[in-house]
């Protein structure tokens, strides 16, 4: 038995120009259909610079609605090459909310869901808890002609419950879009800890739950314009992992890059067999998990 | 501001003679004590051989009570030494209940605490099922004179709820004992495999949590009685990891060792100051991980 699917992912540098951003998403989503892919990720914010690293409201005009350009043109896409599309847009839902939105495109252009960020962060270079409010749609996978995708956004991928959650409600794969670099005055040694460290908790969100996971990084050099800080410097990097958390494609951390994998994502029920792990979860032992700290 | 202490721990083989066995644990306590440390760590169930590769009812003989004679040795140990011991052994509470627990025995020779395994496997090799009944006390860090240490065991090891329990409990630092090798049948990239998310899964508890952690496994070939499998080739691989999830120092896979390093337990806050996850956790969104599944 095999039910296999060609997963990719672009990553690429934004910049000012949103047509061009957008046309290095599209560039690579028709070189990855060539290839065959089925399921192409995007990087975070992937049609802006990432505006988040000083809090200024003009830049809320970056936001459109769902469906709206982003998705309309991304719909076409999806269609013209029949292939899902996981777009990334700063989402305007009325004056005063928005939200940092994940959009799945089916194959036939149609939305087949959206995922809004559940975990904000705010720390020097990414202000996102201005500019977004936190997600309210849960963990749910969303269910696509090709399979359910658990869909997670950056900061989320720091944490084992969205992995989890997305798991028992169904995922046969987590794709995450994500921007994040180094602070350039850090080491090189802390920027190598902090770099290892991503890669390695969403590996073990695949092993955990033993399903694969699709991560999409940004690369390049942005300016912080506040000039408060030295601007981010995105690590790449994104990677394409099993659902033993084997890594089987990654990108370079400074260059641009689409790559797409085969996924036998039947080979999740035998890894499952092997390390029955859903099977002894201590479900009577888990409340505190609820709690913000046990004390 | 530093609050440093050296933590190791013993990687050794286990044989019949459980004379031996200790000789070789407690071999291992003395070198680190010379070399400063504070706390060590011992294998899961590191007097005996690994005898849940059959199910054998006299096997239940191996078992003891706590306090018992495994903890009246270390004790001496401890107390002699100075040093908190991490040990596990396999626990008669009475007639027909039997855990897979791990003691900490505090500096002066006292037991601090227990922990009784809550997740336990069963998979050809490690009938666990069999003989050990599911831990009763939940995941609750042991106080000692040294720090809140959060003690897993195992297949614990594979569950970030363990981790992030023990962490929301205050653990200051995560010890876990383990028994875990290859089957000498499959192939060398499945092994590899296995070993490498076993290390990338705890080394992201760490990362989660912003706490060090020590994993220790025995080493060595232990055969299958019951010539049902081809035994267990135990694949060492101890590490100690910072809060970063960065390995501070390992094993080999096939080498006894004692290893310690210096660990400062206030940069756990100062990591959990640049990636603040605690703050963010969506506890108000988290309810489905007390579900099995969410079908």
């Amino acid at each position: 038995m095999a039910n296999i699917i060609k997963i990719g992912l672009v990553q690429h540098v934004c910049a000012e120009d949103q047509e061009q951003n957008i046309s290095a998403s599209i560039q690579g989503i028709e070189a990855l259909a060539r290839q065959g892919a089925k399921v192409v990720v995007l990087p975070e914010l992937h049609r802006t610079l990432y505006f988040c690293q000083t809090e200024e409201t003009r830049f809320f005009d970056l936001a459109e609605t769902i469906p709206g350009p982003s998705t309309t043109r991304f719909s076409e896409i999806a269609k013209a090459h029949q292939v899902i599309i996981v777009t990334s847009l700063f989402e305007r839902r009325t004056a005063g909310i928005y939200h940092n939105t994940a959009v799945v495109i089916d194959t036939n252009g149609e939305i087949a869901g959206m995922y809004r960020k559940m975990h904000i962060p705010d720390d020097p270079g990414y202000y996102e808890k201005f500019y977004f409010t936190p997600g309210d749609l849960g963990f749910a996978p969303i269910k696509t002609s090709l399979g359910k995708i658990g869909v997670l956004v950056c900061w989320d991928q720091w944490y084992p419950e969205a992995a989890r959650l997305s798991a028992l409600a169904g995922a046969d794969f987590l794709v995450i879009p994500t921007a994040i670099g180094w602070n350039p005055d850090d080491t090189e040694e802390e920027q190598q800890r902090q770099r290892e460290a991503w890669i390695t908790i969403q590996r073990a969100h695949a092993i955990a739950n033993g399903l694969p996971l699709v991560s999409c990084n940004r690369t390049g050099v942005e300016k912080d314009t506040s000039g408060q800080t030295p601007g981010i410097k995105f690590w790449g990097s994104s990677f394409i992992a099993g659902p033993q958390g084997e890594i089987l494609a990654q990108c370079p951390t400074d260059k641009t890059g689409a790559i797409a994998v085969n996924i036998d994502l039947d080979r999740n029920e035998q890894v499952r067999r092997i390390w029955p792990y859903f099977r002894d979860r201590r479900i009577d032992a888990y409340k505190g998990i609820v709690k913000r700290y046990c004390d």
